[in-house]
């Protein structure tokens, strides 16, 4: 199985903020945002697996800007590093101001996606081979993130999590 | 301002999976489960505070389980602990195997709330009291998830995360 | 097949009102409520019959109370009363202030459901066994509800229905 | 206030049954049609009183047939007889075979909306006169439904409903 | 195959227009109205054909007229034109005022649709018969539109588009 | 004002087919196509004016592929000319194989938009400065449609459309 860079599983989704999706004082639903990531982040993991995907879990994600009804949102996701069969798909997100046009990082948030048969069974993915500066620091940080996530589930002692104690001490 | 207990944010979204909600291989989405998620803890959130509550952050979410078009899902939602103008929800997410009936845990799911008055500024909210043995768990370790939070945003130093630092040694 | 009592089926409903699901002067369009309650009434039904379940008819429905925008909507659904393949279920509309957070009660609403297999066919379904006083008010009301139904739809006599003859006299 | 007939509030509204929304065998759920109908119907309210109208009653609707996805569904509506501030719309609800092309009859539906001022408060509508022999026929059982819907709210005792319990002897 | 007057396949299409599917001046997307027009013109290519139909091509459409929230909007299509496997469809949309009930044409669009089997493969369908005036004056320009929707498509030279070319001489 | 190139404008719309969206043999509806195409148009629009924009038209668009269920499809939408308050949309949709991953041009659509004020006026909008051979072929071809169009729309003698008439001699 041939390798494959973030670059190949680029994917823009660009749409706007509509009335039916924002809350009572006019800012975009954080659930819609969550939603909408989880379709860029899925079409991404797809583009680098060619295989049916399904969402295996959602890192810590914040959310540090309120976005007016109005604003385009812009999803942009890239897979980060590919395990056996699952792949960590980091997003950024950015948010246009209407009348300036002014572009700021409104968000970044991090899925995992599992690749799959019609039966549901995983299945391997191709390797991921990071070519900027950006993409291999992100590359390197999936492992700790993946110990954190095996800790967090009660399968990972924190203490044989390598990468994740040397943070701590 | 008066505390409150957990019990009473208690929100129950019960709601069965569409075809519109499923991928190729008819699981629900992740994406849909996160969007419901939200909307249930937000409830959850403003039953507490009385006021209007915007997503803050969702902490990691695991998805074990896959929810076949047609289960039925019930998110159960209460306030796990409040902080000055921040509240943390934790859910529980249960799906129903259509014939049997068998009810079984699918998910957990941490989301953080802040309250804010109409022009956005954060406002504060009523303590959270614990009463029963799990609520009293998962307030506890809720201090332990909000470090985690503030070194992952980077506004924390690692070495003064004293109830996570423990967690590693 | 072993009787069920109305607790077993009991299915909490809670959402907001969202901004699409309004008319121009702000309240909850009724038709948007009427769907809510098909979907949490059906759940009911299914949890008291383990089988699919579509909507036999819809009982006279008052909206006495207007619903304003950003209300917490809660519909509890219990089936009331089980025939041989079709089951009457109870629901109890609440809507709680979105400031002082008091919940009234905003209208009552009565479906009926049929049970049916894989080709449509109707299936018989357990007992009900009405527990507390209401459920057993509630149990002895859905014959004469029955009989109106019959009435209206023309099959049967008015002067053979006896129960609801009665209230006549 | 000129009075008007019940063909200049006719209201047609044709469509699809969509994937969305069907059950598990495939028929449309009842609450969407129940959502479709309220939208013809309040726009036929709203075409005799040219106000704002706010669904009222649901009287009882009976579902006899089920629809299959992809049939094309078509409700008709028309005021059948205004009160007040008050009117009574009936539909008729025709499925196509999606073959055959053939139309049938699935079911009649009876709504009340109240017309109303941007307050909220309800407003005078103009009368129906009624023209075809279909449209007397249900102008005059609208008096009967009203009693019927009265009783039901414990608004008129059974024995002053002189329409409807003459129905009973 | 019998042929079919442009009446049996009129499709009447009548709905408001919602919050969400407003611009951020207050009136309906284009998008919006397009995707009703599509299911509307679908209806009666279907009610002309009795087959599975698929768009195949949009002819310009105008906007001219700004389309406000709570605007009563209706579609009236028929099909203006059969040629071996395809249709045209011919709509007219008005829209209605509010408060003085007022029915304006708000634009009018043509779509072409093809018949085709559960394969996908192309159909043949009825001749259509047409009987007004301007059902005939349509019928009539449907073959200059299907000549420049052949040019357009590069399909046809525009010299041997001979009803098109009379246009411009 | 300044003017723009159309790389500055270019917006990415990148989403899977989902059930809700596709027709009985599995492919995606005409109409959702018509409408995402709209909301990736009105974003470019809106990049390039910075202003609230109106669909003012849609040019004739030919659907040549089917697109099946869980298609990834992308839409890429620039200013390809500004004239003085409007400008022409020109869009590339390319699907993508969920397999193989090949991905193919589906269809291109114009649209075009006029900026407005939040009165709805008309406004200047910056003009559009062509970069590519691509982009300036579109520029030229821009003038050439906008006289069918009015042609069209019987704005325009078509004896007076000299860049369109050229073409049919």
């Amino acid at each position: 199985m041939q390798s494959k860079t973030p670059q190949q599983s680029l994917t823009v989704y660009t749409d706007m903020v509509l009335p039916s999706e924002t809350n009572p004082i006019g800012n975009m639903f954080g659930g819609e945002l969550l939603a909408r990531m989880d379709r860029a982040a899925s079409i991404a993991a797809r583009r680098h697996s060619r295989r049916i995907v399904v969402t295996a879990s959602v890192n810590h994600v914040a959310f540090n800007k309120m976005i007016p009804l109005g604003s385009v949102v812009t999803v942009e996701a890239k897979v980060s590093r590919a395990f056996s069969s699952s792949m960590e798909v980091y997003m950024d997100v950015f948010i246009e101001d209407r009348e300036s046009g002014e572009r700021s990082l409104s968000n970044e948030a991090i899925y995992t996606f599992v690749a799959v048969d019609e039966m549901g069974n995983p299945v391997r993915v191709p390797e991921l081979v990071p070519e900027t500066e950006l993409e291999k620091k992100r590359f390197e940080a999936a492992l700790r993130r993946k110990q954190l996530s095996l800790v967090l589930a009660g399968k990972m002692k924190p203490k044989d999590a390598t990468e994740l104690k040397a943070l701590f001490q």
